[in-house]
């Protein structure tokens, strides 16, 4: 590794083979690095789909002076960051946004989002996706960590078209009540075969964007045996395990009702040795300090979804989480629960209602509490860990993937610029992402959405939407006098 | 009034003089009117800045007929709403924005906003009233009401420009701890006296779109004959008031401590017979049961401001405000608490909140708390309410001004669109607010601002909020580092 001068490093000299590199220059990075870097006229010169060298523009363009204008992309100041990683997406779900707001949580779940999915094919799953996926990108997302839903195979051809990178994960229950016919007689077998079916399909595809994850879509729908099938498979497989912890306040008394423990899902997790490094528990809001020692202890990485969290779970103690060392990171949930799917927002949200839910511990809120460089780090660094993925992605550094956003900071919505990284958090929106670039290619260029037509993907979404809401008679009553 | 046919109604017929008509037709139309009534397919005429006539677009046109196609207006489907009302805006602080981000609540007043502020210059505020008024338009506002700022005249002079209605209110304090020199010898009679002049020179200009509220900033800088002179001023001038209220526990304290009551600000208020259907008080977070009520019997109008409230205040008692009869809005606050400036993010957050808060009451949230179309109300009709301005505007209906705003429905940020109304609260992005018109003037069309030079006041906003900060002596640490 070459030090090119002024804290910045390459891989390679300008021998390399110049026709696969791209320059981009004169940006502001914001490396996310360990050292927590920002260069403040940066530039970053990537191989392919890898980054080989990242440092100020003037030693960068120097030395990698010989490559044609063709290969240069002056940022002309712009913010260039790593791409946000969303560690909790319902791609099933986008096309039940709007199908059950302001009702009750088992109205939500047992008159909507499982007559929904249930009644989901594979190529509104494929549809939902490709939506799910628009938008995403849109907000500045290059990676997300699929929670588990319908037809896998249709996601990942949607996830390979759009060029993201995702963990993709099927939603997985083998018990449990209430559960729509379709779904009622699956057996544990069943849902360790499918899985492994998948991951032989899927697992390291698309260029290696492509990687499937064990689903538990939750303790409730989860019989003892698919719990520890699904870890021994998950450590057989070394992949991850994605499942939703400790939502609700009933759960947790539910397993402390039925299996012995004196607290809830987490409790009985560590009882039953589930809580691995690989375990990706997402919302996590009903959790004791002891609880999270356990969490912090085994290294379960949390996924906190602010928006979902304030609206049908409760406030996760995420101070709590952090002061204990356990790796948070951000999603978004699923649009019936959100109903933006934002990762963008989500930052600006996890910042607030983390400050406010202190007002009902200290009599006052705390405005010094998830500054703005934490929050950073949730959609970075601590995604990139929580997915098992830091190795190639979470920050702009030599070696890693080109995984990056290219942010405009200079509209309406963050102009004056006193704090560029608060700024990020607090005032960015996703209509300040400019562009995005995940595994070395462009996926959204000047707003534009390159590898699918957007509008496109737009009008199918109207109609399967439709068709999949008759299908499973689900309604939506009026709120106003419709004439 | 003549029925136009299927709940339409129009005040005139085809003969009035054509040539300043205008009519907007094929849009689903959320009137906001008492009646909620939203017509799927709709149109509506305007005459000069007067609406008079709306309806189904067939009727309406057939009624219209003899309209040149340049007056008609074509909008394809997208949804047509009332102009959206801020009710609580720091125009002067849009140049501090990111200033104080993660600070405690007394660093951010003593160290960097009252610094700030006392050093604006009048064409600072000038500058920072155009760029906070694009970040309203761009957000679907169309009137506003300034929560008390630097230089009036500025201010005016900026909302005339921007082509947006709003009621001004200068920043008032004749007493209290640790204000900066500028401000700390305002007596009495000055405060009174300059904010009459104020309104002479302002009150009702710009084509009847400016009103001079008086203001007082919050109860630790007021002595009590400002409070009574105000509220006498107030009835002499038929204006309302804008006040800071009950923003945080140690204000009640201290009210209670020094001023005779049982428990705080409100108490006082009512004792000293402040409390009218004038008063707008902001904020409002720590008032009990008694002061509620007495809000309520008072028609004292509420501006709520969910993020400021979540990052700096606490949770203010909404349900119990609304279910006590309160007419309660929302605000953004200013860009130094917030930090968008954005109507639209904070419907967003106002449910999100409302439901998270029932938390601490009920144990669970609840997700049918502060449905989305009581917040569409709250920036509406009930935003017009509180700046007693209702006869005019925040609901289409004939007779009231042309304050309206076009929005897409059919992007990637909004579909599908199973609910319309829930939609708009919980999915609509800024980037969705697709053209305003305030007074029946267009004053963005197609996301471009077309008032001012909107790429000019940025250049200006980022100059002038430098040497603001120079002058200020104020300096923002850095968060990470910066090479």
């Amino acid at each position: 590794m070459e030090t090119a001068g002024g804290g910045g490093e390459s891989k390679s000299d300008s021998s390399c083979s110049s026709s696969r590199l791209l320059t981009l220059h004169n940006a502001l990075i914001v490396t996310m690095d360990p050292q927590s870097r920002v260069f403040r006229d940066g530039a970053i010169v990537i191989e392919h789909n890898t980054i080989i060298a990242i440092g100020h523009s003037p030693q960068i363009l120097a030395q990698f002076s010989s490559l044609p204008s063709s290969q240069l992309l002056d940022l002309q100041g712009q913010f260039l960051l790593p791409g946000f990683i969303n560690t909790h997406v319902h791609t099933s779900q986008q096309l039940a946004r709007g199908i059950a707001d302001d009702v009750p949580l088992l109205t939500w779940l047992h008159n909507c989002i499982w007559p929904y999915e249930s009644n989901m094919t594979p190529h509104d799953s494929y549809i939902s996706t490709l939506l799910c996926g628009i938008e995403l990108i849109h907000s500045g997302v290059t990676c997300f960590a699929e929670a588990g839903g319908q037809h896998v195979s249709e996601m990942a051809r949607a996830v390979e078209l759009l060029g993201l990178r995702a963990c993709l994960t099927e939603s997985i229950m083998d018990c449990g009540e209430g559960l729509p016919m379709a779904w009622a007689d699956r057996t544990t077998q069943h849902c360790i075969q499918t899985q492994k079916e998948l991951y032989k399909k899927h697992h390291n595809t698309a260029d290696g964007r492509i990687r499937i994850w064990l689903g538990i879509r939750q303790i409730m729908n989860a019989t003892d045996l698919l719990l520890t099938q699904t870890r021994d498979t998950a450590k057989e497989l070394q992949t991850g395990i994605h499942m939703h912890v400790a939502e609700i306040p009933y759960e947790n008394q539910y397993v402390a009702n039925n299996r012995g423990v004196d607290h809830g899902t987490v409790a009985y997790l560590e009882k039953i040795k589930f809580l691995e490094d690989n375990l990706l528990a997402a919302h996590t809001v009903w959790v004791n300090p002891g609880e999270i020692s356990s969490l912090s202890k085994a290294s379960v990485k949390v996924s906190h979804c602010p928006a979902a969290a304030m609206r049908m779970l409760g406030f996760a103690p995420i101070r709590e989480m952090l002061d204990a060392g356990v790796c948070v990171s951000l999603g978004t949930d699923g649009a019936p629960s959100n109903n933006r799917m934002s990762i963008v927002d989500e930052m600006y949200l996890a910042s607030l209602i983390n400050k406010g839910r202190e007002v009902f511990y200290k009599g006052t809120t705390d405005p010094t509490a998830l500054p703005a460089e934490i929050i950073l780090r949730m959609v970075t660094s601590n995604g990139a860990k929580s997915i098992l993925w830091d190795k190639e992605i979470g920050s702009l550094e030599v070696g890693k993937k080109a995984d990056m956003i290219v942010i405009n900071p200079s509209s309406w919505s963050m102009v004056p610029l006193h704090d560029c990284i608060s700024s990020l958090v607090y005032c960015m929106r996703s209509e300040n992402i400019q562009s995005v670039m995940c595994n070395g290619e462009w996926i959204m260029k000047d707003r534009k959405i390159l590898k699918v037509d957007e509008s496109a993907v737009i009008s199918m979404a109207k109609h399967a939407s439709v068709e999949l809401m008759k299908r499973a008679g689900i309604t939506v009553p009026s709120r106003m006098t419709i004439l």
